[in-house]
């Protein structure tokens, strides 16, 4: 991009992100856009992380920072990128997750019934519409139908700029320090060969590392247990709204929460502008007020799951390799059969299931190290020691602590 | 505090933060300390700092962090702090901040009539009702009834674990580096003369970094222009969504919030059980979630408000040396009025006031210098430097910026 | 300890070592530890990283340090260590590496014919002897006849405070943000069962890391090229000063090096005192020096290996899988004997040889993992990913750079 | 400058510093530039913050990485910077302490008779011919004789890269926190009007914690007790080893400082090659490996300072605040007379003289902010608090140890 007066926005992870004024921070002064400030990007990590609030928001302008940084790599080795590809990438980068709902994985399963990309697509569309196609450059990289594939693997691939972010951003808010990622040398390290991203063979270690951060964040923060059992105890206290709003008795929230939980899946068109309103007008606020007013419900299921939220009382997890056994889950359904208030149903206090991790798929799309010899390889040909391709499943039985939760 | 198991809560500032199973545990637990979770250190600096969204949970618990340093460094110098002593002044600093509610400065000024201290004493004395009376030790040393000063300005006083802890962590969480303070140092510097809490020679420097970086955070975060601008624009809007109610129109809300809000101030007795419960349920995302309801407002001045604020239109500053002149606001006045919706009074439109900072006040309590041959000087005497001792006050005038936000 | 007026020493890997006044300081103090501010850490890798300038006295106090925070560690979790226990482990751990001269690998390989444990047990004894004794329990934990065995697996063991103290320090001062560890989660993780060292279940995580981190600083750090290229020039240089000086022809250095340059190795007995004095009064800038003044030797070899060292006209090195085959090594051989002038002989010229890291070897002492029910794994046993047990061999030719170098 | 492939530093402080191949890399790998690798930044401040033994190549290295963000930042506010204009302040900053000795001021007082400015530009010339006449526009800019003013002060002047790199790199390894500064807020406000360098008005707080850091550093670190204490000492050696030679017994040491030591100041004579090449020949490894040689003088002078240097046995300190009055002197001189051994001359053991420091001197050159109305004015104008003007001269009183130094 052309050198350019620009707004500073500080970041305790890399400083300041300097946004050139124009395109960019249009997209970021968008109510679209800002909406994300109440969107937090771990959900509910932070009732184990206490420092896990930052938002979707952050992340975005922390992306755009290292897409910043890629380009002029990238350009330093004689890569083309013109203005407006430069322009185009940084856009996209900066839309990437717009199709974010709060709380995604919780709400999606219960109550919102509308496709993650479709809705991104939708947003940009939106926005697009309202800047007159100055982001069609960006959605056409965004979409992969943009020649240039590099580009597109700067926003989704194995090594893009939202992963590194991400990793970085929610290691340093977390406090995990063992999730720090060296996110600068892997950037130094990318290059490009035959049309695809590749990273110089110096950074073979970086990469290794990169895929251990990676594996680690997910078992220690994403799939933390207390991270594990909060989501589970929101997923089944949002199905126990639906079902009550399916009986004609909905729930108190607000209007747009309310709307979701109370209309029938059909009605969730996301061609319907309406709906995408309603869809963008969602935030974190909207469920923490809604668990402080089901506290006060008549549903006495309801009731309880909000209180034990909202007051952080939060069920016991046990962690399985294999599937928990019937016999076994059958003992737990007894003990807690006994101490339970009788009114709230086994199926609102008992959750199974399972936490899948990959750090690296290589099948799926490769890292690719280019050699100075012109030779490229994938990471795991030329790494000498075993990466984390391996498909890890964990499963799960949550439920109440008897003593203490009753 | 003798060794005993204890909970690890990650902190990105300080690493880990070590509670001791027990009284300490306990108290956390509480849903009253909880709800601290629910309210930002910062208010509404976030619009400035993305980062910044900290909670008034994590700072008590640093400071907690901070008060274990404290003792270990004074007791390594024989001063005498009993195992039961430790334990209630560390009780005292995580419950210091107990009696705030959510955005304190902009509801204290008008919705919410109770005395921001009278709330801390009646929250303490209920938690030490449920607890047995644990804290009746805690209790003496926070309302500095009991005979050792020293415990009581480890609380309150001019470098007390509140004040080191949130500057520290402020600095941390907005990116604003030149905050940093060498906290560890001071407290290493730490001693008792004569009862009283003060810094051995070799921390000079240090102490006065900190009054720089104190004077540095008040301008560059808490008084920053658009710190103020929001706080102020807030400000309007609960005043505004007052009068409605004290007109019989009480706008959308939750049911704590509304009742805050429409309620006679004289209904607001702290020692009401009922009020403290409501007040205790109060946290920022009623607040957040009024401000999204009030987008929908009929009053036009209401909805104009709320929408700025969740939409980040925030209104323009300008600082002031003296009272702004009349003949200037008149000009403002006849500026704004030409362009902005004709219902929206000029008062919810145009603000003014002053803000004002001193980073030290030897006046008030010193800080206090012991040297090597025992003497004891404040440091101001023994500074070569001048220190922030002036009350720096500014005036502001804030309105609308006209081209963007009509 | 009991609490004592302490030193504070500044480190900016942990902001401040406290060293209490006593027999901890005394050690510190003495000629043979304070001689550890004059040797690196980390010997030539400074031509690689410029920042790795840190010495064996700086991480000595680092790894004292991290003694400090596993013993308040374990005493919070009721393991007993008395107060002389306590003092005698942190002695210890400041004097591991006692023994070490500058450059430890180049010059044992060639001039000096010390071992260095036996090294390390002349100088503990010679110490304790002045010190009138003080050292005995810190000696009988060092040389592991002490009973309790986790005492000295925190001086020496798969997770000692060695390791510890030197992968984060040498991360620090390099720069490689990958190499960095969570010391803080690992050491709080530590507990003692059965009188040996273990980690709690929750730590497995950072285990993995650390050994990660560990096999990570080998490859991009100790066994860099550079490194590695350096460490072989020097080792040569030394080698070819020895050979003039067995040939009557003592290249000038200073008289301790001298002498170890030209004595018969059998004059080398570690149990004469004169010749640990010797040694003791060695350091980085006897070699430094030496290899300024054998910019002027009227050797040629030795006057070509010299100022390629001192102005930093580093080799070549090519990593092999296999040994360098016998063809590959006579086409370098030809090439180099074309460029290279007459007088050196190609052993000083070309060299080959391999180098090897294994991150964790579970055969010689298991990382043990303590689960919640009392049972203990190894961490190979509970860890769903494959470790770094393998032993990884890389062989490497290094030669000139024909162009420049000649 | 345009995009170029680099070759790419590690920096603890700040990741990576990247040199693109050509001209600045040429310049890093000269044997003249080279030898800053072995010449530290801080002299002996390493005795008081073991971790400050980094070089002033590594400063000169970070001073460029700040030049090439200055250079960014001011293009993007449309300064004009030819491309040869960039590379050219980028080699003046890397070649800025190019004329710097071992432990300047303790050589320039006793043995070493040259300019320091002359060196540097002798060492830029002779650089310069090696490069046929690339440096003529650097050497212009550094100069102050090239027609762009604010390319000059980038190198020196208020706030130049030097000073900017210097007191971030020394607070980053001494580990005084307080001595961190925002170098990126004010290299981001960094602007230029009329010519000149000035700072944008939102930067005035961080020129003034940028004054603060400097004049804490300066009492913190450069003058602390012990590094004063040090660099006398070691310059009083100096003396005596000159004292000495002077009287034809010339102390052992490498070639280069003998000469030094020995020749005439009158044949140092910056104008002779020969001159030039012995100096650039001298690092710190000659002035501690004389310390070393000197621990065995015939000379008990020599052998006591040298023995106290090594060893670290460092003497006292005592400030005053006026000249130190001749009775007290008087004192201190019959207290050390009456422990010391006869042979020491008194004016080598108690050394009396004086400390200055001046944060900031606005009338030497000020530093400019700019308004948003172009308005320019001095900081001392527009900050609300009293700067760092004042000259703070301190005195001292130096002399051993009596209880523990004989």
């Amino acid at each position: 991009m052309p050198a350019r007066r620009a707004k500073i926005f500080n970041d305790p992870v890399y400083g300041f992100v300097s946004v050139p004024k124009g395109l960019l921070l249009d997209i970021i002064d968008h109510r679209y856009f800002q909406r994300l400030r109440r969107i937090r990007q771990t959900g509910l990590a932070h009732l184990v992380y206490p420092g896990a609030l930052h938002t979707r928001f952050h992340h975005a302008l922390g992306a755009l920072h290292l897409m910043q940084l890629a380009i002029e790599t990238l350009r330093s080795k004689q890569i083309e990128i013109t203005d407006e590809e430069a322009e185009a990438v940084c856009a996209a980068i900066l839309l990437h997750d717009i199709g974010h709902g709060p709380y995604s994985h919780a709400l999606e399963h219960t109550i919102v019934d509308l496709h993650h990309e479709e809705l991104s697509n939708r947003f940009m569309a939106a926005i697009n519409t309202e800047l007159g196609g100055q982001l069609d450059l960006a959605i056409a990289i965004f979409t992969n139908t943009y020649h240039k594939k590099f580009l597109y693997q700067l926003i989704s691939g194995q090594l893009d700029m939202d992963r590194m972010d991400y990793l970085n951003r929610d290691s340093f808010f977390t406090g995990v320090s063992e999730g720090v990622i060296g996110y600068d040398r892997i950037i130094k390290m990318l290059s490009v060969h035959d049309g695809e991203l590749v990273v110089e063979e110096k950074g073979i270690y970086s990469v290794e590392k990169f895929l251990m951060a990676r594996r680690l964040m997910y078992w220690q923060v994403y799939l933390h247990k207390t991270s594990v059992v909060a989501e589970q105890m929101l997923t089944h206290t949002l199905k126990r709204a639906r079902e009550l709003a399916e009986n004609g008795d909905v729930p108190d929230a607000s209007p747009d929460l309310k709307w979701f939980l109370s209309q029938p899946k059909s009605a969730q068109d996301v061609n319907d502008p309406d709906v995408l309103s309603r869809f963008a007008r969602l935030d974190d606020h909207d469920v923490s007020i809604a668990l402080k007013f089901w506290m006060q419900s008549s549903d006495q299921t309801l009731r309880y799951l909000s209180t034990c939220l909202v007051d952080r009382k939060l069920f016991r997890l046990e962690w399985h390799q294999h599937p928990v056994p019937g016999e076994y889950k059958y003992e737990i359904e007894a003990l807690v059969t006994q101490h339970a208030p009788q009114d709230i149903p086994l199926n609102y206090l008992i959750f199974t299931g399972s936490a899948s991790n990959q750090a690296y798929n290589e099948a799926k799309e490769p890292i690719q190290i280019l050699f100075k010899n012109g030779q490229v390889k994938t990471i795991s040909q030329c790494s000498d020691v075993p990466l984390y391709t391996q498909l890890i499943t964990k499963h799960f039985i949550i439920y109440p602590k008897i003593k203490t939760q009753f």
